[in-house]
């Protein structure tokens, strides 16, 4: 099908299903990526994920990170950064030693077993803040912890995703994984003291400019741009995306015009997208796959993310149901744990079929989060201190 | 490049050009060209036209014509169809002639003077109407008969399309040119009839959506839908976004938050996108052209489409001065014209050095329009008898 076309069908019926899957009292991101696995390879085989499809997806996330980061407030996102650490921590370290050895265990090699480990570990920002959004909990205790967390264990994630490839493809050299994380620090660094300072500024100069969408334009580019330097910098586009947003948030909150607008562009178009895509990487030989293997990396993949959650958050929150439901909200695995099966993939240290089996996983722990959350929220001692709707 | 830092510099680029160029007072689709031209094959070579760039420029065209026919109402397009139509086959007839005539004196073969011929007589759509929007005259006399004008241009350039294709593949059978003429009535008949009260029935709905940005998504998808099936009956993409824009215009006018978010996600990006693409078209061999051919094709695309619009809008307007505008307006070539020698190329009936020749009198005509609009309408006797800005 050509681009326009596959674009159209994907983006009609991801909304027709997300708002099926909405007034059934659920997330609406479910309904976007069963229409991906719908229209993709897995079972119509109507559409495929191509480089078009592939930038607006990207572009979803940017947004879809950039709005978050616009609704939250620098301050009460920099008091979450604390607990956040100490979630991350314990949430990247508990599903790698789980996945690790449960990779031993059903007698992979000691590599492909790390492979898994690595996958488990890494949190998607994208799906945690979106679900967070949908249920309109992004800015309760538990919700900043989720998205502090989620921010920081992106930043882990590359350092892994280095160790693994120094160690898969032998270029054991600790100097690249520190390049990486100089590289990533100096980024952070540098768009929030330097950064910040000149992303205000330009938008600043954009509302004084001739054509009145100019402003519009100006946020879109620098979303953009902080997600594109962010990408280079070794990070995923995520990160760069939320920083920016959260640097322009007071600037662009006050222009309810312009808020409102690029709330549209990301939830009536793009962000839907990149859900979908995300359901046309559903493999579609599942047939083969091992029910066994499958059962029980999704349900260590759940475990060992909530209960390396609940660690992270007890110290902070002492409060059990609210540090479970941070895990919880950590638990789906997207963007990164794909590229990381990706790379393992090409650099031939995975099997075809452990790819496929890890990337159903994957998508599994996406489409069960919200409704995990969605009743976790609904548990009467998750008190919200600071209820306030989404948008 | 990849596609997302591409995308990213392509829109820098334009839109600060743009604003430069709409500071000196001429409208921003000059600068945003001129930034395709520079940052393309032409000039430094960054940055190559691809699928992706291309289906963001399909949407800018869609989203372009789309907003046009919100703006507009189908009441007072009704009236200057009539106007429109004589406009529209003058407009076609003697820049046809002109152009065909010029190719034999030159010393072209037949066909190849006949493609001069078709290319110099079918408007750009996008560019008139673009170029009226940002002088703000959409909504004058003058300004609808330029947009009946080119949408009618449109349908009989498809026509010509075919026509050509008939000839040049010997496949002379004049059923398909039939069939052509069939589809597109059909279409246009159909997306007024039941299709106009199918789109205004979607919309209400989508009105009563749990999500509350599903009207934005609506009103992208029907305009998306209506140029995708007009694309298939055989017209162009814009003609179905024009209509469908034209049959929701009251629905959507009295959402003001929503009309102003469909504005900015057209003229804050896409659109940009669009105007960008069509310098990035501009090819890097200009040395080996002849110039006299070149400023020859350049002015006589003028004279004959400049005087074709006079003659097809005189008897309405009884003014010299606003006939002669219209004509002016017509003066730009793109999309369709650009379509007609990249099928010529492939067809073997155009050689590469008529091919670039062509390829650069269609952009100089792009160019020099929204100058001579700009002037036109300075004039004092061009009387703007509905005054309203266009946005």
């Amino acid at each position: 099908m050509d681009p326009l076309p596959a674009l159209l069908v994907v983006l009609v019926v991801a909304k027709v299903l997300g708002e099926l899957v909405e007034r059934a009292g659920f997330p609406a991101l479910v309904g976007e990526i069963a229409a991906g696995a719908l229209l993709g390879p897995a079972l119509l085989g109507i559409v495929r994920m191509d480089d078009t499809i592939g930038t607006f997806a990207d572009i979803g996330l940017i947004v879809l990170l950039f709005t978050s980061g616009l609704q939250l407030n620098m301050r009460s996102f920099r008091n979450s950064i604390r607990t956040g650490f100490s979630v991350a921590l314990w949430g990247v370290i508990i599903p790698l030693l789980g996945g690790t050895a449960a990779g031993l265990v059903f007698g992979f090699s000691y590599i492909e077993s790390l492979v898994i480990g690595v996958t488990l570990s890494i949190t998607s920002i994208g799906v945690s803040v979106r679900s967070l959004i949908d249920l309109n909990q992004l800015k309760t205790d538990a919700g900043l912890a989720i998205v502090s967390a989620a921010v920081i264990d992106d930043a882990i994630g590359i350092v892994l995703l280095g160790s693994l490839s120094a160690l898969a493809l032998g270029e054991g050299r600790v100097n690249n994984i520190l390049v990486l994380l100089f590289l990533a620090a100096l980024f952070i660094g540098l768009l929030l003291t330097v950064g910040r300072r000149a992303i205000v500024w330009a938008f600043k100069i954009s509302q004084k400019a001739h054509t009145h969408e100019m402003s519009y334009s100006m946020a879109l580019v620098l979303g953009l741009l902080a997600a594109v330097l962010s990408n280079w910098a070794g990070l995923h586009y995520a990160i760069g995306a939320f920083l920016a947003g959260l640097v322009l948030g007071d600037s662009i909150r006050s222009d309810q015009t312009l808020y409102d607008s690029l709330f549209d562009l990301a939830f009536g178009f793009f962000v839907t997208i990149f859900f979908a895509s995300i359901g046309l990487l559903f493999p579609s030989d599942i047939s083969r796959f091992s029910i066994i293997l499958l059962a029980a990396l999704f349900f260590i993949a759940l475990g060992t993310k909530t209960a390396g959650g609940l660690a992270g958050a007890l110290p902070a929150f002492r409060n059990y149901k609210k540090s479970f439901l941070v895990g919880l909200g950590l638990c789906p695995r997207g963007e990164v744990a794909l590229v990381v099966v990706k790379v393992s993939l090409a650099a031939g240290i995975l099997s075809a079929s452990l790819f496929s089996t890890l990337t159903v996983v994957i998508i599994a722990t996406v489409l069960v989060t919200p409704f995990l959350l969605a009743w976790g929220f609904s548990l009467p001692g998750t008190g919200q201190e600071t209820p306030s709707p989404a948008r």
